[in-house]
């Protein structure tokens, strides 16, 4: 068996310090408060949410879930948004996605201030990230919540040949910049990329986001790769996949289970920069 | 030789195209109007700012040259960027670098609208390259203005093998965006890049930016690559040199030539920015 990750420890790990901070914060007075919206009724959906308010629940941060028709307009969404925004109690403004189709996500999400955009997803935050600019701004919590994994497993991430496949605007784009901002040599592959097995083949760290069951091998990875898989898949008997096949029974090459590897970091992440937001937003 | 990209002709059929586009804009009631604030008295900045001038006289755009001396306060500026933030005869707002120490150069930038930001610059126009936003939104003027000459020299770069090497905030990380958005799969490589060779050898597009003479060996890139060289470096006698040494005589390799590569298609791309621009603030 491949080493695995141990996603649910990091993220463990990292709610017990997010717990003591939001005890902190409280004591000065300062509750952080997350605001979700959720437009109509996708059951996977439903089930991020609540996990998502949960997750909130257990380390004191409060939440609101703003659950709408899937036939709201996008102006009711726009609207909902607005009054977020200038909620002094909500500090991370969260859009839960898919949208249904008469809305426009991307017009929303840039709806929401750049101070409250948990998701990281205003163009904003998005330069910020592009440009590794000093001061805060919160980013993309999948790629942030894995950069905390690799400073467990890879701390040094100094001139590694990183490839990072998908280019999503959620985790493969935002990867990209975090990987290059910690001095690695990043190439983002895609679907047009013809040399892919090579890369593969090279690579001292691989973060896959392709949605495909078993893209990659780990039988083409080197000995000493670590590899992070964003993937979450449903296979025709129910069974959840990544995008990875370990193949390498006996191998010392790290990898990410699906699930508890990367999907636990990610909504911890999000508890991070929920309570990074409020301290922001505090004059403490 | 190897053969030689030719600058200066594609900047002059940019420019002709321009300057039509600005009779049709001005016989509408339209001038376009770009502003450059240059602070301080270094003397390539004098040139450069006098040569954007001279090629906006020449193409009917209006411009402003506001030159503060070397001891104006961040303050001052920041007063002279609202005025020309809020002056409508102005279309696009130029900061030249570098300024006095005294400064802060990302503050500055930041507070140019981002609808007037003709460096493409703002971190919300950095965040709209990174996501690949389909509505109009002003870029960095060299790597578009290399995107450009691409255009005319590897037009189809789906697929393609890109390699950057600089990863600043002028050229190289958003020439990265551009090739990965134009579907190239690219690697970012910087100074801690520890396979440079290997990638120089399996580029199929090379941009170089690095500032020294000499940097890269066309010997050392594969028979059918194509190399922008985006360094302008002096030598002690006096020879302006890009980044890459020519030393293949008989190649087919092509090459952009210092002078009369980069730096014709940098301002001629400054230009379409404004015209675009004046475009865009106009109701027609």
């Amino acid at each position: 068996m491949t080493k695995l990750i141990d996603g649910k420890q990091v993220a463990n790990d990292l709610k017990v310090q997010i717990a003591s901070s939001v005890k902190k914060l409280i004591a000065l007075g300062i509750t952080p408060g997350i605001a979700v919206i959720l437009v109509g009724d996708d059951p996977a959906s439903q089930i991020y949410v609540r996990n998502k308010q949960r997750a909130a629940e257990k380390l004191g941060i409060d939440s609101e879930v703003i659950h709408l028709p899937a036939t709201t307009s996008e102006e009711k969404v726009l609207a909902k948004i607005a009054a977020l925004n200038a909620n002094p109690a909500i500090d991370a403004i969260l859009v839960q996605s898919p949208m249904p189709a008469q809305i426009d996500e991307n017009r929303i999400q840039s709806a929401i201030v750049p101070e409250k955009d948990v998701d990281g997803f205003h163009p904003q935050n998005v330069g910020a990230l592009f440009n590794n600019a000093q001061d805060y701004y919160p980013m993309a919590n999948t790629p942030r919540g894995i950069m905390t994994l690799l400073n467990e497993y890879m701390p040094n991430l100094v001139g590694k040949k990183a490839l990072v496949i998908g280019r999503s605007i959620l985790v493969g784009r935002p990867m990209m910049a975090m990987l290059n901002n910690a001095d690695a040599t990043v190439t983002l592959a895609h679907r047009h990329t013809t040399n892919l097995e090579q890369l593969i083949a090279d690579a001292d760290v691989i973060v896959v986001a392709v949605g495909k069951p078993h893209f990659l091998k780990m039988s083409d990875v080197k000995a000493d790769a670590v590899v992070i898989d964003v993937g979450i898949n449903r296979l025709a008997d129910g069974t959840l996949v990544g995008d990875v096949l370990d193949d390498m029974p006996d191998s010392e090459q790290l990898l990410t289970p699906v699930p508890g590897g990367v999907g636990p970091m990610t909504i911890a992440t999000l508890m991070q920069t929920t309570v990074e937001l409020a301290r922001q937003h505090s004059t403490i």
